[in-house]
């Protein structure tokens, strides 16, 4: 029990008048949200025990039980499978929800649509392992002080984020509203990596250390890169709409081609293209096509 | 139960010789620190309870339970306020404690300071959630990406940032010791973003993706302002006192007014003033005033 | 409970062909590692726990339990360190095993190996302790804003960094596999400090805010010395060998003499010497040894 | 984590043979119960939740929280309760589902029928704590090793057994199926006193030590009577009907009017009546009628 | 989570007038007790742990850690006793002022009385565990089913029973108010045992099977005696006082010399005195004195 | 956090003295038990959690998750199996350590039998599943009260009784020591139901009400019998040996042949047999064989 004090009776009108104004609408309807149909709102809990459960499904031995056994992993794996699968129908239907209109009917196609993409984002799941197992290669071989590609699994920002990142981005391509954001955001505050959902990574990429690092929603990223901390692969401008807001959803963010290195504090922005092979140096900023093979590095004033 | 190897008879005397100069005074003086009149130290388990408590209760239905309706909100309100009230109080006063001095019968005013810094602070509840949904707002109106205010509230780390800054501010403004930066921490450790309760910070504020964002105790900031990563608003030196330590307290961070935009990474040091509607680009390092209306870009090499 | 829907008949088809798939070697080798001899993987949620009462071990009353008092210590300090040690004992040994070539009879050597250096890691534990109190005693004396020592203690990242570190680099120091990389990145993790185990860092050691600094694996630290945030402290370059891949293991990151200070995101790459009492100032990039005394700063375009 | 030992990989064979015959119809039909519509199965760990919330709403300060005061006590409660009409609700509802016939469409049914007595059961519960006040009254009087009412309230069996009794009584009373058995069937595994949900109690009802009490459904008992111990107040037989299975629900247990004592190993067996202010002496065995006023004793061989 | 149903808005006023009548003075005052001075009532979670504390600390391996070892025993014993100690002064205090009158100053007196009653308890712990050791030696040689004393710890019932009753009996000669009841209920609802904590009981002393056992408040029995299920000694009538209310407190059940047996089933009531080595039959009733070594069997009517 | 005075350091030297008693071999050696070769103990934890889990296994729906589907119950059921088979498996080894000798080898063989028992037991589980769905009609067809054989089986003491006894008599006949009897106590405690490991009893076996019942070691019970509350099937006497020791493990309880019912509290003790569908009476005392089909009723004397 958490300790407290006890309440003396001269405070009950103050903490009355706590609630009266927390619940007055003019203080709720501001933070009030109501999914369509009165749907339950998306569980940061629940989507914490997702997540961890399909680490354990991707990872076995790694996360979840320390006492794995390839002979009796298939019905562990089934039993996780299905808790995974019901429960994260779940958060999509009510991310559905979350998003929606909420004219004539909108929980059932919510509801269809909710299952089709849990039924799709569960099938590619093999897919995300294979994906993640070229990422911990890529960490191992680009880290010298990485012992072996077990280590990388284990315990490095860059896998951590990439898990949640490949997860993510699934559920983005299958249009699942908010909760591959918050997949981020969960990853973001672990590692101090902002990877955007919507960003497209190819295979075998590495972020070493990781804080700082930015990736925007419109970013191509092709095989083989890697970043350090701190780079940035953000927009160089907003555009907007007729009536001031920002245009959403436009390609803002980097290509990068296969085989890119950005080093540290480096900011690339604008829809540039970095070309093949090409390195970029540490805190060089950049906003224009880079092309293949190039190495940019700053001519900086030395001390 | 975890897991644990046995002990052998033969480690015990190593770990009782641990134990003799872990206790031994040489030792425990370095770190033992006990508050005035024997009280109790703060909780950080409990000061992690109160700021879900408070979560939830500023954001209902985001936070806590995913089943809130506003038919009986009033219900779980109060009784949340209450327990927070109390468990707050017990911890204001712990902080009261820590800090005192410990002559005389200092806990009497510990404890009447503490009841009284609770009840002021639970009078501020509704201010805080009116400046949170200004939050929000800026948020989804600043951030092409976002898709509603409400994403904002579930995912943003600048919203999780601004919820722990708005509420240690006020217990900072109530002269609370250690409790706000407590508070503080627990954001900038999930967030990346360093906010000291200290800074004051007006309405509808943002910082996107937020890593590496330093923002220093005696900082003012206007109303509409919005930071990105690795921006810094820091103390350009700290002036000694007679005795060679420093001198704490006085202004030395900058002051940002109305409508200020500073991207990433830039640097601004010092007691200046930044004007008006000013725009600090991307890696500045700013040590001076700038009026209304700049816009100051780094002339930088060109790669 | 969690919140599940209900799973249809016709979804089974579909989990069963992903169980298959994540079963098949084709997907399971890549991302499967079996410690030598079957031994059990290290335990993420046992390390953390063992963290924790290190902490409450060597921060009494900040930490575990808030009412701790002098009396009673011994009491409770020697059951802590009893659980500590054979918990750490049984993780030490799965790290031995993680790493072991397997051949032979590898698990006989990694027991006896795991104990012996888990008796030694707890014999330096006061030491960690004298440290430690050194590094809230530098963190006190270098930040204006702080108030006390134990406000250091309680919520300042670099004292969490520093407890994380200096535990995570005795284990380092004997030899022990993996197990310090997981505890350096639980602090990276909570703090955006990312220290490498294997760094040696001296007495008195303060990093100010700490988002994004990087301090390589085989930096070497004297006493007194500050850093502030988004400071790197890395490698210039990766030697390779013959055959391509990288060189581990050699010295390829600064020296940082007595007294040196850095400012805010300063670059410091390779093998270089800073020399006693030295200044770095911030966003300088250095490549090259710098003199005892020296005060480097950037010359850089104002706005 | 439980303790396990490894599976070998000769045991999956019979692991996967178990499996297979517990999944066969002929292994699983014996013992599955779909509830109509495939609802939810009642779950025991919530009706648990639902009673202590429902004892800590009756007697205040004695369950739950040991801090409750008055004044904020009605905060407390409006949470409280709106959580054990959700959760009721939920149960019986599902209570309702379990039993039904499951044709055309009867989970529209079971739902309103469900509402309708999960809310006449909380209108009841002032009525219920007014008879459970009664019921500790009576055990204070009438035990002489009693030393206050609120001693009784906190660990007599009587008033543990009481407690349930009437609110099982009541949802027996709205016909609610199966969940006013389990309760029942709760404070029998605490108290070993086994009181149908049917009996119909009155005023002031005690019942000393409790162990080995059994009280049949159609049991009929006045105000202010007292049992002890190993009283039975049972069925003498059970009529049968034409194919030979038990008629079920007529009257059977016995009517016993106000003020009778019963002592302990007593039993009396079938539809008879005793009479007002009768005492029945120990380990007595009676069939028949009792006048009022009447005091039976076994004419007992001595020793 | 508990699964709820969502609550409609007609139902809130039938909730709002169940809180109103629950509130209301003349509900509220029929089971509220407010413990002098404010005090916190007894807390059953809390004496539940520390029950659960006392049997490791005496039966150490059996219950707690499953993993002891004679070496670092006096470590965690050192601790938990440091701990029961706390714990249970606190509910010691909170039984003082849960019985007190509440006139001039009661706490303070509660509170020396409390502490001083628990260092009383600590004392005899020593002796309790030698009270027990020869219970366990008992059972197992009065019961042809055990196959050693440690199974008899383990679990038999009359263990259980026996560890409660020779603490709440310690506690009970202490003049701890409802304490000593509330933990002879824990093992009564555990054990179907009725062991009065006031009742006197010498060593070796052992309850076969138990269930329905009764033993009275001013009971006194021997050294070596054994009683089988179902036995009850009890009080054969309670005097009144002028008043009409019962006299409580003066010895009214029997007294047992050393070494005697009662089969299942038997009563006995009243101030009488069985003599040594005196053997009752099954479901013999006694209301009068039995010589040492007389054997009494009920002359039943055989079927 | 549970709540605790603070200790004070005059009542150091009292724990210091209780702590050294405890730990002196005078009192420790009368309640140490080490197992064979220093294995662990037996954990009631670990088997309480098995009991669940065997629960859950055999009555899916009822028991564990009460959201369980035909479709997926096949994964569930597989990875509760295998955990169900290891936790056992480590419970049932400790079972033979704790009763070994623990002369040259022991645990070689411990662990040998161990694993074999195990593997037997699982076997073994369709079989348990068929014995209880008959328990289950059993109870149904016997109860007037029962509305259907799914409300018996969760919440009828005689469904608990005989779940944990068939379990528990499938360990007893593998020669697992301890193990069975603390399974059968867990049953004993929460429904009164003392039934021995050992006994033999046949299908469709119901007890009505339960507590108190108490069946021996050596006892028999046939198809279809029917007990209710409070019979004994006890022994007469017990043999001694030659030292006076009781003589272990010979045939000393009851024989029911099939169709036998025993109404409340009759006792039967010793190796009778009770013919087949004979019926005894309440509270009849009988200690001879009784012929098939005999109605053993008791002339009493009527009040």
């Amino acid at each position: 029990m958490s300790e407290m004090r006890d309440l003396k009776a001269t405070t009950m009108p103050l903490l009355d008048s706590v609630v009266e104004r927390l619940c007055h609408p003019s203080s709720l309807d501001a933070v009030w949200h109501r999914p369509a149909q009165g749907a339950a709102m998306p569980s940061l809990k629940d989507l914490t025990e997702i997540m961890e459960r399909l680490r354990a499904a991707i990872f076995p031995g790694y996360f979840g039980s320390a006492r794995v056994w390839r002979e009796s992993m298939r019905y562990h794996l089934s039993a996780n499978l299905d808790t995974i699968y019901r429960m994260l129908c779940e958060q999509i239907v009510r991310g559905f929800c979350f998003g929606c209109a909420g004219d004539s009917n909108p929980c059932t196609s919510c509801e269809s649509d909710g299952e089709k993409a849990a039924g799709a984002f569960m099938d590619r799941l093999p897919e995300i392992r294979r994906l993640l197992a070229g990422d911990a290669k890529a960490a191992y071989e680009g880290d010298p002080a990485a012992t072996s590609p077990g280590e990388t699994i284990f315990c490095y920002p860059s896998m951590q984020a990439m898990l949640h990142h490949r997860i993510a981005h699934e559920l983005y391509e299958l249009n699942v509203p908010v909760i591959p954001r918050i997949i981020s955001e969960m990853s973001h505050s672990a590692t101090g990596i902002d990877l955007h959902p919507g960003a497209t990574i190819g295979e075998e990429f590495f972020i070493d250390h990781g804080t700082g690092v930015v990736i925007g929603e419109t970013c191509v990223i092709g095989r083989n890169c890697r970043l350090y901390q701190g780079v940035t692969l953000g927009a160089l401008s907003f555009p907007k709409n007729a009536d001031g807001t920002l245009t959403k959803g436009i390609p803002r963010h980097p290509i990068l081609c296969d085989g890119v290195t950005v080093y540290a504090g480096a900011t690339i922005l604008g829809r540039v293209t970095i070309g093949k092979g090409a390195v970029i140096g540490g805190n060089v900023w950049i906003t224009q096509d880079v092309p293949e093979g190039a190495r940019i590095l700053q001519e900086r004033p030395r001390a």
